[in-house]
């Protein structure tokens, strides 16, 4: 059978992920501040720490993004090239240790979903919004000191978060929350559904070919709202560290597992 | 950690699935054809056969479903617990059982697509719709003889598959392809993306407690569309069987693991 | 020219609008209450005044159509043929009589935005989502006492207005403020855009071969939230009166002017 | 009553268009080619010509858009501030003088369509996609030579026209058949659906702060697709003119009343 992933046929063509590697290109918004460590804490899973240094970290990311496969198909039907995503990243150690982990995540493709699924991004689908710069005009942004961008996530009809950045100047990197390789875990319950997951693992990962194109810095405002089915209040914000604007491309094709355990060959 | 799957938090307040039984209540219909049998055997992975008997009879299903945890929370927020699916069905053998299998399948919400992974169901998201019967007026068909249904199905802005169904009686069962447990593969490929998986898994499931209400069979036409990233097209109708719409209810918790082999533990 | 709206052409197919009548079957949600007058005043214009009795009752009324024109084709490709609708309904009086009339409406696809506008009704596009009843299984209400329904609009991304309807009974009629022919004011501002409409029309409607089948009456929960480009919360619930479920059909083709203001020909 | 659209209320807060001007910052993506004039004839209604030269030439245009009042607040609300447009331009004569005028659009926001009939413009509902330009990576196009564009309309389920566009140079401006002031219909039909217009109007427009930032011209190719309530495809490409990519930014305040018939005032 061929396909990356499924569906596995003969030919392969329908499989919803085309093979590595994976290119992307695009801008992002990213706020970062801190919270209380414990609420990081209740987002740790077993054999994962706080990290030694600003515990509280959080990155809250937009991010617009073009991206495709190795023969660049999609990008001429930029409805499969195109998609939107929300995230949120913390800081955590596992075996000593220190990674960028992605708590809550959602895209608007399913292409997206899946592709996440593989790294351990826990992927769901939504309403994600983010103002583009301008070069001409007064309906957008200037790239420039006082260009003030909206950033919003809905999901189920739910406003979940907001943001106002706002650019002060220029800067050497778009924070540092989400700056380490990612540490994820990935779960396939078994189907027997009682508890026990057919595998369990963690898994490290990061792009190659990683380009950073301008990068500014500025002030942000952010809000974060209830749902009954979201904990992206349990992460208030109780301190402001920054934000920035950046547009990067990076290209992706393997990670690393750090732990495995599975239910046992039959 | 709580959560059934992820995002696994302490609390599991966010997880995008909530614990089994998931209730289903809907309408379907049915559209059972035969193509080449050996065009089914193109979408057998390692360990399946073809059907000792009719081997090239496909199901072409369109569902519109209510669906629902334990707590029945999401009736309340309709956008949570709604949503239409199109999935084709095949039948095969696995270690000497007959078995139906989930050869393609879409739908159009992030819970239904995750729960589907579990169970092995290849889905990807679509644009699904169906007729509704009606009980007054013009805008619709009745459940009578004559009464006239649509279904279509689109993904990635392009019209994948099309039908037409014309109540001409009622029925005992809404045909037979769908009508065995489920037999699928679970696949997770390792994160080292060099064609290995860390699980592959073939289950079974049934539902229980399933329930049908009115049943009626009757005429239809059924068409398939290409794209450059779908195969519904590789299973063209080249012989009729027979056409449904009935309506059902179901629930699930379980299935049961066949065959697994996984990557070591470490 | 042939086309009903536009686009206008020699052939008239791809005018947004068939021709007259349009057929329509339904399910829709009721919930009755009282608000303050004044705030119902603030919603009319020019000639309108207050219902004589009762002023301050408002329905808020989620609908789920199907609806199509004369030659039915449209309940074959069910993606246009079905909507979702939801709108706020007053009473006034104009010239003398009382009239229904609708303040404020969203819905989910054009072909209901551009008809509305035919007929007066404000429409803009939303999220709209209301259980429907079931006669199996538990992943939804059933048509009897205690049945509950949900019901939910959203737009831009906002969660709009929430409601809760639970059956108590049977009902004789679906409450009494959508009850009378609608009163709609028909504005066209005039493209020099300073102020001044080309058109300015009062008119009235009600269908006909109206059905109603069945119909039950119950408790429920209405809330309304804010929006910084939406008016619902000007209109709170001060006092319920009462909330329905009902099935309808009816069929429109034409209504009535009462009132017009234009431009001068030239 | 306050409101340049409706809902007409006191406040005017829930207006689905704000005031003018309106601003609008954007990438357009230009096919222009030649088709039969007596297909472009067919799309004229009374008192309008073909143009005197190159009467065939037609524009089919994909446009991404930013836009925005002259409060700006909807770009802090992106989900309100941007949409895409994709729209087929002819060119017209009308009392001796010659225009552009657009034979059919599809937008994908609801304000989008009421600004457009605001001005003539006959819009429907669509999705809408169009590669955007990257600076980094490889998930996109450079706008240099070789820059490879990809656009796609579908509406209800629908592929309707895709096209490829790849940059072959620099150009002075994106062709000619949209570069005139439009001349378009308002017609707003009597409610009492029988075939008469309440008012019909000529009306011309232009922006004004019109700039054109970078232009590219290039090779394209173009497919239109059937659809049974679409008409496209009555304007076959029969030669290929040229096609570009530019960026621009415009406003837009004010348009011309040309003509104008109304049913008498009572």
């Amino acid at each position: 059978m061929s396909g990356f992933y499924y569906p596995r046929t003969a030919s392969g063509k329908s499989a919803i992920l085309p093979p590595v590697p994976w290119h992307y290109s695009g801008e992002l918004i990213t706020f970062e501040y801190r919270t209380d460590p414990k609420a990081i804490a209740a987002l740790l899973p077993e054999g994962f720490e706080l990290a030694d240094e600003d515990p509280g970290a959080v990155a809250a990311i937009w991010a617009d993004w073009q991206s495709c496969s190795d023969d660049f198909n999609e990008i001429l039907d930029p409805v499969r090239c195109q998609y939107k995503e929300m995230f949120v990243v913390i800081r955590c150690k596992f075996q000593g240790k220190h990674y960028s982990r992605c708590a809550f995540i959602w895209v608007d493709k399913d292409f997206a979903i899946i592709r996440g699924q593989h790294q351990g991004y826990p992927k769901k689908l939504g309403s994600i919004h983010m103002s583009r710069p301008v070069t001409l005009g007064k309906a957008g942004p200037r790239l420039e000191v006082g260009g003030k961008f909206g950033a919003t996530l809905a999901a189920y009809d739910r406003r979940l978060a907001e943001g106002v950045f706002t650019i002060t100047g220029t800067a050497e990197k778009p924070g540092f929350v989400n700056g380490l390789p990612m540490a994820h875990n990935r779960w396939y319950p078994a189907i027997e559904t009682n508890g026990t997951d057919s595998l369990s693992e963690v898994v490290t990962m990061s792009g190659f070919d990683a380009q950073m194109g301008r990068c500014f810095k500025g002030d942000f405002e952010l809000s974060l709202f209830d749902s009954p089915v979201e904990e992206l209040t349990s992460l208030p914000i109780l301190e402001k560290i920054g934000a920035y604007w950046h547009e990067v491309c990076v290209s992706w094709k393997a990670g690393t597992t750090l732990a495995r355990k599975t239910l046992p060959d039959f």
